[in-house]
């Protein structure tokens, strides 16, 4: 186990941009490759070691015994992990694709016989491409490293390391709890601002000379690039198809509630109660829990952190130091 | 046609108490009223002249010909209205309230008498009462102006150019347009945003782990107080309904998109098409257009330029200086 394990980087766009960014301002040894021929123009007029030969960069990983980072949008994932397979068949490989099961089913189809611990930091932008990444994007972030039964526990810390190293924390999650989580958090806030932005663009010049607060920060991640939008949340279809649900039922029910009765208190006053257990949950100070990796049960107890809304701060050797609300 | 009018506010939470502050820092002789104990006292803490005798401001006011500002919650709207047809019968009314049609037939029903111009500035916040008062509240903002087939214009202008004094920008509107307007950028996010706070809440400490900036975004009016979130929409039921179905419809077209063909490209990239179009119409920097309130079909031009998108920023004698896009 290196402690200072190289990072090869596969992909460059805003994630993986700054993945290798801030691996190589927290002093590790970094490459990487992009097919954007821009983008890695950009990145090696920053002075980074960066290739558009994606093949190359995997055998040095190989060589190196690097983990590698796949940092490129889901439909371009298996294509990528064909490439691995290819050129760096046993590396220790990680990604930050913002889906985690159909990551780890095309792992398993496409390149058995790398070790693969999932991963996804919190932290998008409505911007894209290398000259948005930044170092310090996943300071204080939450990033998930996904934990399943046959989880290589020396491997998962490896993973969770680099998150750490980056200025993550990290959360331990099954890849299902990871995406239905997602789904609520992420790709139905995406799907929400697109639909409001096109209810208030019907409204034309007026409802746009009208419009404030509210409006401004419920569609502003409308603005980000259709593609990523769209490959993050097609690529959750089975988690995501439940929570739309969720949400179409939560909205008729006020629309019936606000013809009937005229009265949208259940649905306004619910939605305030939410946001101040959120608040709440998110406010508390927490209690400190190890959990011992070479330890029997580690990974159900590593599963129990993220299960309460925990994060792991340090290691201590082998021994994950978490902060649990 | 008094330019420096005297102004009497009855209620001064957010909005209210920044129209007193505002005004006074415009030069105006500023008075006010509010049934809340606490808010009184906090305002004549800060040295502002305000009671919590409704009638006595309104009779002050009656006597002074002063314009006088309705800042109530729409559901006491009606029991000032009662006090302004005791205490101020004549007097010119405006109001600072989320929708103008209903606020308009209660005035037609209780005050029959009053000179009244709706008015409503676009500058809401997740904080209320006086304390979050302040002057600055409305710089730059849209504040609508009602326009009617029977608006007095010379009333109007006053009306007006408090709003401008203000710092604000005058939108001239009829009730309806105002009221389907703020029911698409106003209303409309407020719900959703209810929905996905208690669709986030849902998924529980996970989720809560997760969040990052599209669910902050999405969710942060969802922590304003409830009754008034609930007195803006639930007042404005008949033009929010068929908004609401529209959402309605855009949300479940995207719901059976997702399910059958696994595609979101018509919600994701409709989103971003109209985020495309409400920026350039926000960013135009428009041609000048002036109004002449004494010309014939003033009403009719006043109304062209806020169908337009455009806002007067300046009165020129009888003369309205408006920036249409």
């Amino acid at each position: 186990m290196n402690a200072v394990r190289d990072v090869c980087v596969i992909g460059l766009g805003l994630i993986g941009g700054s993945v290798l960014r801030a691996a190589d301002a927290a002093g590790r040894t970094v490459w990487g490759a992009t097919k954007s021929t821009s983008d890695a123009a950009s990145a090696v007029g920053d002075g980074y070691d960066v290739t558009t030969d994606v093949a190359a960069a995997l055998r040095r990983a190989a060589a190196a015994d690097a983990v590698v980072v796949l940092a490129v949008p889901l439909p371009a994932v298996p294509a990528v992990l064909h490439d691995v397979a290819e050129h760096a068949p046993h590396c220790l490989l990680t990604d930050v694709t913002s889906v985690k099961v159909p990551v780890r089913d095309a792992v398993r189809d496409v390149t058995p016989d790398a070790t693969y611990v999932g991963g996804h930091p919190m932290a998008g932008r409505s911007v894209s491409g290398w000259p948005a990444a930044e170092a310090g994007l996943f300071e204080d972030a939450a990033w998930v490293v996904a934990v399943e039964p046959g989880t290589d526990l020396g491997a998962w810390r490896e993973v969770a390391m680099l998150a750490l190293d980056v200025g993550a924390r990290v959360v331990p999650l099954g890849p299902g709890e990871h995406d239905e989580s997602v789904a609520r958090i992420s790709h139905l806030p995406h799907l929400l601002a697109a639909v409001l932005a096109s209810v208030g663009d019907t409204g034309g010049p007026v409802a746009s000379a009208l419009m404030a607060g509210s409006f401004a920060d419920g569609t502003r991640v409308a603005g980000s690039p259709p593609g990523l939008v769209r490959a993050m949340t097609e690529g959750n279809r089975a988690a995501l198809l439940p929570v739309l649900d969720e949400a179409l039922g939560a909205l008729g029910a006020a629309r019936g509630s606000l013809a009937s009765t005229g009265g949208l208190a259940a649905t306004i006053e619910a939605g305030h109660d939410a946001t101040r257990r959120i608040a709440r949950r998110r406010a508390t100070e927490g209690t400190t829990v190890s959990v011992t990796l070479s330890a029997p049960q580690a990974r159900e107890a590593l599963l129990g952190v993220g299960a309460r809304g925990g994060r792991i701060t340090a290691f201590d050797g082998d021994v994950a130091v978490a902060v649990v609300p």
